[in-house]
């Protein structure tokens, strides 16, 4: 392998001869080989770029930058975000917890990256653009990072994440309108209780996941708040005037969100309670998610020695061994994912609640976290949603034929004869294997005519309509 | 001791003479003996006697209950509500999972009480009320425990947590002014970093809290929806017409909280994401707690071996064996209190996602670790704001000292010499143990009055004002 | 209420003049209203009862406390162990982190108590014990909490923990016994699968818990090492030579436990790995325990609509709504206990990661969470047992049914015509709602006498056997 | 992109033309887009390689497969064992619960390479080998998977977890006794306490490892029990006799690790507690980890402005805005490792208690839980033992200058004096910022001489040595 020497603060450092990075990526390389080489989330690579491009931009406006330096930096940054550049960033998650290995890996790989776009070569020792002075400027890995994270957690909300939950969410309330007249036989405790729609049931899945919508975006709106400006402590040392706003500006102009600046530096260095608070929605969806896909997988148990009162769709054969077995495979794929995104809230917990002092160092730990559960709960969905959800039918004989027997229709006559009486009735058909029917009748407590009349499973369901 | 003989439909059983209890709290007194007895929370009872108050009262106004059962049912509501009845609630959180039990013990305790308060006896074998016909009348345990959890939890959050959280937010947003002016060294990565006052540390903790408050805040607009109404598996079942709508009133009357009924009955018994998401902001709470204890106990380190820049209040001798010596309590016990949340937040989670169909039956320990975690960050808050956080003094003397000494006033000099020179500046310093100015004139890099001009801590945070 | 006044090293302090704390105990109630009062676990205080009489006998044995002082000593830590001092610790979990004021408190009590017990007043200015010179004496809290805490969880795990889960391990091999010979179906991915019988199922389940116990008696050996002699920062400063081994032998000799000085009494203080091991191998029985009592619930479902291939006893009316209805309240008690464990683990796991140079001040919350997770696993385990899982019963007709119906029956074919020739059988017969029989001689894939030779639901049930 | 048709029991599946895999696989990449592509860790991966070649052999032993298909098995799994076909596993993670996709991947992969070796092509209708007849012989998912879980898990820990810790431990064993004779202050509650030696801070980091060390070691008891054997319920149907133990012994071989056969097939398919015990094992090392990593970034803060006692080695620029600035990036590293592993911990035991019936359907992302927390403590604890605690040294100036500060050599006079005697020295001392020998002196309390022979640093450290 061929080498060139870059040199920074510490002295020379030998990098591979084709890459664009410097000194201080390479040093970072040989000191944490932990884990996967380059783990650091691409997304919060892009998102440096739309953040270097915007310093630049509001280093420029505010007269502090050259506006030749500001756009030798957005072509480089724009090369990032076309996925032009993806192999120059190796740094791994398990870096310094500040991810200032990586903000100097954007720096160096701009600064390199614009030095030829502007005709120079690698192996000159002066280069058009200095990592630190130029592609830094008016920033620190302190605020730089944070802001990167902000950006990225919101983009995958956005975009993967919600969208996910919004199409999962409009299946469930089809399908709670298209399965409205389905009578079946309610179950709590994993027991026969009194009945309820199958739309019923669809709907509150779907009011499960307009919640956790309602539950992320609340959290998006200090995700939103970018600590950009805030510079080594917070303070803005070495900041123009009215750069924070502006830079929050760029950044929401390149990016077509909403971004502002933070309200309190300090607080968005020190802390990452926003990204907390997403991860904590997140997890909340995750615990949703968990229920409903728990309910289909159940549902549609059996064929024969189950519930079954669903068909999902037979996607895969399912067993290796056990020829025509079909598995509710979509489920069990959310579900693990909810384990995950369960798991990483407690990852993103620990590692918030250890700030110290004017700097959390937990942050590429968190961002790798939220940054996967917002990305496999979207995924998720959508897959789960594509390949099953849509799907799903009624299983009419089935739940016809549990609805009958079931002995909780027997809560209908509380109303008429008490539910002492009622449950004589119950535990009469239960013992003896008959109908309630005729348990009923037998006991003398309703005749044939009031059990007609008062148990109903269609008139038990609508009672709230 | 005395027993006397209740039934319930599944036979005889006997019960403590003097207890207003009947059949199957004492059932489930002998089945459950799992933890300390009595240990359903205190906050739950009182949810409960406001709810089956309210409950009555929409009977009442619907036309099926008499109004003399309402006002009896009333009267023992009071009574509990009055702290009269504690010793009647003696079932344990380990029960079953519907809190079938603690809703039959507050029905029996209502029922019987009742009985006696209109003249009758507790040996009297027909009362004037029947557990489960009147005071249950309209419900289930299925939403009536959901719709206690929802008060409790409601009440608690407001009444403990949200005001110890803006006391202490109060006492930090003071102490920000107070020491607005003292400016002192950061500390990133717990290493010297640039200076910045003591007040803007504090208006970051202030922060922190404000957006935990808004955070629990959202999640209260679910908490606030009572499940009332749905009955055995959200369809209203055995309810009349505008009940569930009525009763949430009566609830909202009676507690002087914003309570109202929930849209979706289905997704309010079968899943507890309102909780879980109150919880999960809880935690986020904890989390930002976490810090900022954290930060007060190590910046009050020392008295002489530490960092020691703020004193805080001596409430306790603190050791045992060592004489004289003084710690961090306060910040102690809140930190506790954060892991626990922390641990709650989980606990929650798994009984969150462990609904299946029409029932969520972790509902007693869901209830349990919220109104633990509720009460534990308001009193914690309280303590720590009262014991340590308004006495909280800047230790002037070593503040200065370590700002004079810091080696990272020298980022001042980036924008006039660049950031490679200036590190070549406190290298220099640090190597050879001299002072910045001292390196920087030997480097012959800036001149003494450069120095002087260009470096001024208090210039260097202020830049965001 | 009336008052004496007792002073310590930072002042006077008026004491309730009838209780044996002092001047500690009750500053610190006054500055920690945290949660309920006397919430450290009682068990904390029978341990520090053990402690404080074996410290006392070896600083008698090492000739530095009088003999008389000893003997006072034990004479109020026997009242303590028998339960006649539980209302002189009215402090919380919630004070400071290395428990000190709890160690003062047994100090105070101890001191006080003994001073009466020798013929004094409390009003006495002088009194015969020191609490910190004398009951105190080769002591520090820094070694006594960690040390209290390992006596307790040592005791809570093999008095309550190990006997609970023993229990409940020999019903489960006693089931599985009983039900060697009864052929069901086999679900996997909640699907019908192969068959095996229901003594098999219940050997798996028998098998979890017996790693279970193995696990926790894993962790018990380090738990078993105590602290005390390490004293402020596990030096053992200001103790005798040979007082670690001799005080853990007296500890042991107490206990009838085989406790021992820890070999390294920095880590012993500074952290409490030996806790965090313990929390988690008792929540990795807790992730075995909800998924036998998961199995259970469902196994038992029904009684009509469900799997229904169990029975389990009916203890308590299930529904305040649903007459009749009767339901898995004991596997419901046990999966809430787990969840609360698996949450109570991660405060462990977080006070535990917390400590800091050379002491760990989460002491009191780690003990709580170990204590209570110890204990509900025992209780949570009798119970169960007792009242569900040696009363349950197989439900042959249904697991009759079930089996004969199952298409996974066909799995016995691969041997014979290929796996994919198998699942043309088992498609055709799901589709067209036959019998596996009907669609193997129907394909000509198999002869009806191949099919009675080759498929025996009892032959596939004992390859391993 | 060119395609060829393979077909499975479902039908006909248009498959990469030139990739070994089948419908199967291509089912599953299809369907299950969540995350990044590949995600399923290549320890399982390779771990199936050693499963499928040792069934083939245990099936060849036994009678039922002909050599030569043992033999091309053979083969193609060497292959997969260089790393030769590591593009031929695009499944992810999130897919089936069973890994049954990655399972069938496995045997088509190998049974289609096998094909080519053989002197085959890709496009033959009719193969030398049928993945599941043939590769999968004796097999089922439910075994396998967990199979390869247990193999790559405790490959994974004996090869770079184990390894990694016993690294760091002889560090910090050298540590301990090159640092045995700096006496230094202690410090509890972050505050001054009575002295102990660099050293023995050492000696209880290195404990914590050794226990951790031996805590994972007992899990690995579990770990290598197999499941293999079992096929799809636990019950091995369509296996030979002997098969089981074989097998294992096969694996056994192959790996040069010690795998036995899982004593009950039922608890090693339906539960994955070995894995949420070695999870836990592995947790417990991080919260050991994190006290350990914190330490030494608190002990080495500063550098002027912190405790500053030891110094770490400089490794990269710190600040991209502070120049000169260096920070303890190896222990955060750690500390983000610590907490991502007590995430994952959590991950596990949800997935773990979910699991139902006959099988665990959490198989993969339980495994990838685990083997990256595995990985990650093994690489950290070699990335900060190489850059960081190798190069620890004492900074001697500092510590000797805290410790004749500390006011908590007083502690030496309790035994001369009392404990509230020496209180009012250590008070006086710190009110009026005076030395303790002044205070003492002037109190009265001790003279000049005594002071300097009861007072001795060197002498507090060595009680229990």
């Amino acid at each position: 392998m061929e080498y060139r020497i870059e040199h920074d603060t510490m002295g020379e450092v030998k990098v591979p001869a084709e890459k664009y990075w410097g000194a201080q990526t390479e040093r970072s390389r040989n000191n944490f080989k932990i884990g996967p080489e380059a783990s650091m989330p691409k997304e919060i690579i892009y998102a440096f770029a739309y953040l270097k491009k915007a310093a630049a931009m509001a280093n420029a406006d505010l007269g502090v930058l050259p506006t030749e330096k500001k756009d030798l930096i957005a072509k480089a940054c724009d090369e990032i975000l076309a996925g032009k550049l993806d192999d120059q960033f190796p740094l791994v998650i398990w870096q310094t917890g500040s991810g200032t290995q990586s903000n100097m890996n954007a720096n160096e790989v701009i600064a390199y990256r614009a030095h030829v776009i502007n005709g120079g070569s690698l192996n000159d020792a002066d280069k058009v653009l200095h990592p630190n002075d130029d592609v830094n400027k008016s920033q620190s890995s302190n605020d730089t990072f944070p802001t990167a994270m902000h950006i990225a957690a919101y983009k995958q909300t956005v975009e993967i994440t919600i969208p996910g939950l919004e199409l999962l969410k409009s299946t469930l309330e089809s399908k709670a309108k298209e399965f409205a007249n389905i009578v079946k036989t309610g179950r709590t405790h994993f027991m026969d209780a009194t009945p309820l729609t199958l739309g019923q049931e669809f709907s509150g899945y779907a009011q499960q996941i307009t919640n956790s919508i309602r539950s992320i975006k609340n959290a998006l709106e200090v995700v939103r708040e970018l600590a950009l400006g805030g510079t080594a402590v917070g303070t803005g040392l070495n900041t123009p005037k009215g750069y924070d706003v502006l830079v929050a500006q760029h950044i929401a102009g390149l990016t077509g969100l909403p971004f502002i600046t933070a309200p309190n530096k300090f607080e968005a260095l020190a802390a990452h309670d926003a990204m907390v608070e997403l991860s904590g929605a997140l997890k909340r969806a995750a615990v949703s998610l968990m229920k409903i896909a728990n309910d289909v997988r159940m549902l549609s148990s059996g064929p024969r020695c189950g519930i079954g009162e669903i068909i999902i769709p037979d996607n895969e054969p399912g067993s290796s061994i056990m020829p025509g077995k079909v598995n509710p495979t979509q489920p069990e794929a959310l579900t693990m994912v909810c384990a995950q995104v369960i798991g990483n809230d407690v990852a993103v917990s620990v590692g918030g609640s250890n700030g110290h002092f004017e700097l959390n160092v937990f942050k590429p730990v968190i961002a790798a976290n939220v940054l996967q559960s917002a990305r496999l709960i979207g995924d998720a969905c959508v897959s789960f949603n594509n390949n099953c959800a849509v799907g799903i039918e009624a299983n009419l004989p089935v739940i016809q034929q549990h609805l009958e027997n079931s002995l909780m229709l027997v809560t209908a006559l509380n109303t008429h004869i008490g539910y002492e009486n009622a449950a004589k009735i119950a535990k009469k058909a239960h013992k003896e294997n008959k109908t309630l029917r005729e348990a009923a009748v037998e006991l003398g407590l309703v005749t044939n005519e009031q059990f007609t009349e008062w148990v109903k499973p269609e008139d038990m369901v609508g009672s709230l309509k």
